[in-house]
């Protein structure tokens, strides 16, 4: 195994040394991606994937359970469908990829690539809603995407992205607003209970709104660096795109009325968040409820008469409720011991002759290497435990790490100088809601704004760039 | 609810009187699909992707049983790319749709929409796979494939279409057929057992088998109108990808070899094949593994005390084992009757007070209207049974239609007879196995090769075209 045994010797970059090398580094090293001759675009490899499928899978029922149903749209929008929206079509057109031939012959009009599907939703919507008794209708698709970046990253920012696409139609502003702020929830207790990642929810401020809404609610992760993620935004578009599709219903009254409709999405760069949240120099740390692998179980002195066989019936037996493995390749178990940290896998089982002669087996923590003798009889409710506290821990460390990285300033000064001291976090400070202001800030510090978060604090009186009546806290920092 | 009362008196069209028109029809008021205006491609609604999800869920926990894993590969294919294997380049570039520009720039190299995805997996095994210890590889991805098609049909044949592709390499030839065998069985036993729909598992012949496959294989359906419908097929490669993907790795003797290969396919026409294997006049027929709503609870005589309460109560009773729903809406039971009908929904529950006096129901079956007057004790065993009963009834009649409608026949003149007389079916004749004797076949009686059955009949010794020496015995006729 000489192409496997060099792993342990091309050490990670560590991430005090280079934060972005330790990510790709990461990426590569835990088989979670790779390259190939399609620039800006990703191969999930098998590792990644599985972590994306049990993303989908959880994130599904929960949108199923609140009665959102799932579809399927065309991958491409003819030019003069994406144009119908003015202010959409400005957002995009500048980053899609545009077909312009099928087979030899050149098309009568361009088709774009979806970097979103608002457009192909409202023409569905407009051609078979009629009446209030159809709505809502709360559909939600699992596709791919294309946005034509210039510069990319594997899962944070790449050409072609897998996510999912919530579209809402609904018979008044207050359903669809409730819709809008339902689903940033969801995210949020998504991200919090399943991927251990604390965020910030909040509204994004006029400028860095999605393209055609009335209102971008989005929540924000805080990475190990100290820069903030976008982990999923929910959009409120009033009765925008309803007027610019002539999305009427009759209402009770038998009034024609325009619908008010809502978009939300996560992408997979949320696999991105969950490497830069909990990954450490030994590589990937996985949240036990994401990780493909749960439990890796290694026997120890494995040419001991025995020993295989009790790692094997372990195997069978927490398969029953956990998602296990077993390594039975003749690598060392120090080699071993560091392939699985590197994939993150959340418990290693180690069992040898003698815990065999104990009925016991050891586990041993990925996020803190702790060790824990533990008897064959109660395993399931040992792991059971193990794997909820691990996840608690490394939601509590993501938060310690917010704490630490959250510098609230009244002065341009005091950003500048908690940036230039304490390195990237989401800075607090007070803004007077408008734009100019927001962009020096940008320009003088080099920060931008995140989001107006929910949980206001009161910080000051006046913005803290020009110094007139402030009217929001906003949280500002530099962003993957 | 004017606009849902109309469609129990817009009728479907009957089969008999137009096959073509009775499909799209149900295709549409089952809510499976709708238009847009991307020509070509189909919106697929809420009802017609939970039958493709429950198509997906089965069949990938299979191809995982298996140790197959799931990957994700970009949607674009770089020209040159595409164009490194002679035979697949030829085969696909006149129906691929290009990209030749991101955002407002013009590409340096034009990229085609993934029509499969042979090209990109090859590159990825040639740039990872190293040694013998690597091999084989069992890949597999859900996505969408674009084909740019001139004339297009619901499920059966679309621009774009989802589907799953599995992509393998191995060390021996032997292994990669195995492969290419072993999952054209897994997809036989998936149309047998959960789409109740019996399939003839045969070789395609040398015209007919996929661009750069050195053999594909198939399993073919026969629809209620007598065509063949190909489900799924399995082709293996050889080295020939290999070759020209340079993709070598080192054998246990340490010598340089290349990679032997297979790629298999099913896609969402298998639902256009559910659809005109069991459906009938009154509309939809689901097999009861992939109907989305197993079991439809309706109150009779809803506004009596007791009867919605008992009918929500046997909702949640059955929902711990079936996907049931109930409807209390105001329409009439009538209504009810024929629009579940129409969905193809297995089982109908019906629940009034005399019901509920007996501790009892009524359950009738959507393929022949049987009805059950079932006591509420043992209801879910009675539903396992009738699900299963339902299931395999449907089987036999599709296979009985394959027994009506195959004709054995020993000269042209008899293929043209029997086309003539019984309409479509699978013709069976032998063969000498020139290319110009089946294109003359299709010449002269309209039918082409369908496949080389595995199953051979010796029906004579000589071609029924040439009179030579046959061959094979194939089977020939019209498909879709």
């Amino acid at each position: 195994m000489a192409d496997n045994n060099k792993k342990m010797v091309e050490a990670i970059t560590s991430m005090e040394e280079d934060f972005a090398k330790w990510y790709t580094d990461v990426v590569k090293k835990a088989e979670l991606v790779d390259y190939s001759s399609v620039k800006g675009c990703m191969v999930i490899k098998p590792y990644g994937y599985a972590i994306w499928e049990l993303i989908q899978k959880q994130m599904d029922e929960r949108f199923k359970a609140l009665g959102h149903e799932n579809v399927y749209m065309p991958l491409f929008i003819p030019e003069s469908l994406l144009q119908k929206e003015k202010d959409h079509v400005e957002g995009f057109a500048p980053e899609v990829a545009w077909v312009t031939h099928g087979g030899s012959e050149p098309l009568p009009e361009r088709l774009c690539v979806r970097p979103t599907s608002e457009t192909l939703f409202c023409e569905h919507y407009a051609a078979t809603v009629h009446s209030y008794r159809d709505l809502p209708k709360l559909y939600n698709q699992w596709c791919n995407v294309v946005r034509w970046e210039k510069t990319t990253r594997p899962f944070l920012r790449t050409r072609e992205f897998l996510w999912q696409e919530g579209h809402t139609v609904h018979a008044t502003a207050e359903e669809a607003v409730a819709e809008t702020e339902q689903m940033l929830n969801v995210y949020a207790d998504f991200c919090e209970n399943v991927l251990n990642m604390p965020v910030v929810k909040g509204r994004k401020t006029e400028s860095d709104k999605f393209a055609g809404a009335v209102a971008t609610y989005a929540i924000e992760a805080m990475m190990h660096d100290g820069k903030a993620l976008q982990a999923g935004t929910s959009h409120y578009f009033g009765d925008g795109f309803a007027r610019a599709f002539n999305m009427t219903f009759t209402d009770k009254e038998n009034k024609l009325q325009y619908m008010h409709q809502t978009s939300w999405g996560t992408t997979t760069r949320l696999i991105g968040a969950i490497i830069m949240s909990h990954g450490d120099n030994n590589g990937l740390v996985l949240p036990p409820k994401v990780a493909p692998t749960q439990v890796i179980v290694i026997p120890i002195a494995a040419h001991k008469p025995g020993v295989n066989e009790k790692a094997q019936e372990l195997v069978e037996r927490l398969s029953k409720r956990f998602r296990v493995k077993a390594d039975f390749s003749d690598n060392s178990a120090g080699w071993k011991f560091a392939e699985y940290e590197m994939k993150g896998v959340p418990l290693r089982l180690e069992i040898g002759p003698k815990d065999i002669e104990k009925n016991q087996c050891v586990l041993v923590r990925r996020d803190n290497r702790e060790k824990y003798f533990v008897s064959l009889d109660n395993l399931e409710e040992e792991i059971e435990t193990l794997l909820d506290t691990l996840g608690k821990a490394l939601y509590e460390k993501a938060a310690g790490n917010i704490a630490n990285r959250t510098y609230r300033c009244a002065s341009i000064e005091e950003i500048k100088q908690n940036l230039a001291e304490k390195g990237d976090g989401f800075v607090l400070a007070m803004w007077c809601g408008e734009e100019e202001c927001e962009d020096k800030v940008k320009e003088l510090t080099g920060v931008g704004s995140r989001c107006i978060p929910f949980k206001q604090e009161h910080l000051s009186d006046t913005c803290v760039c020009c110094g007139k009546p402030a009217k929001h806290m906003v949280v500002w920092g530099n962003a993957y």
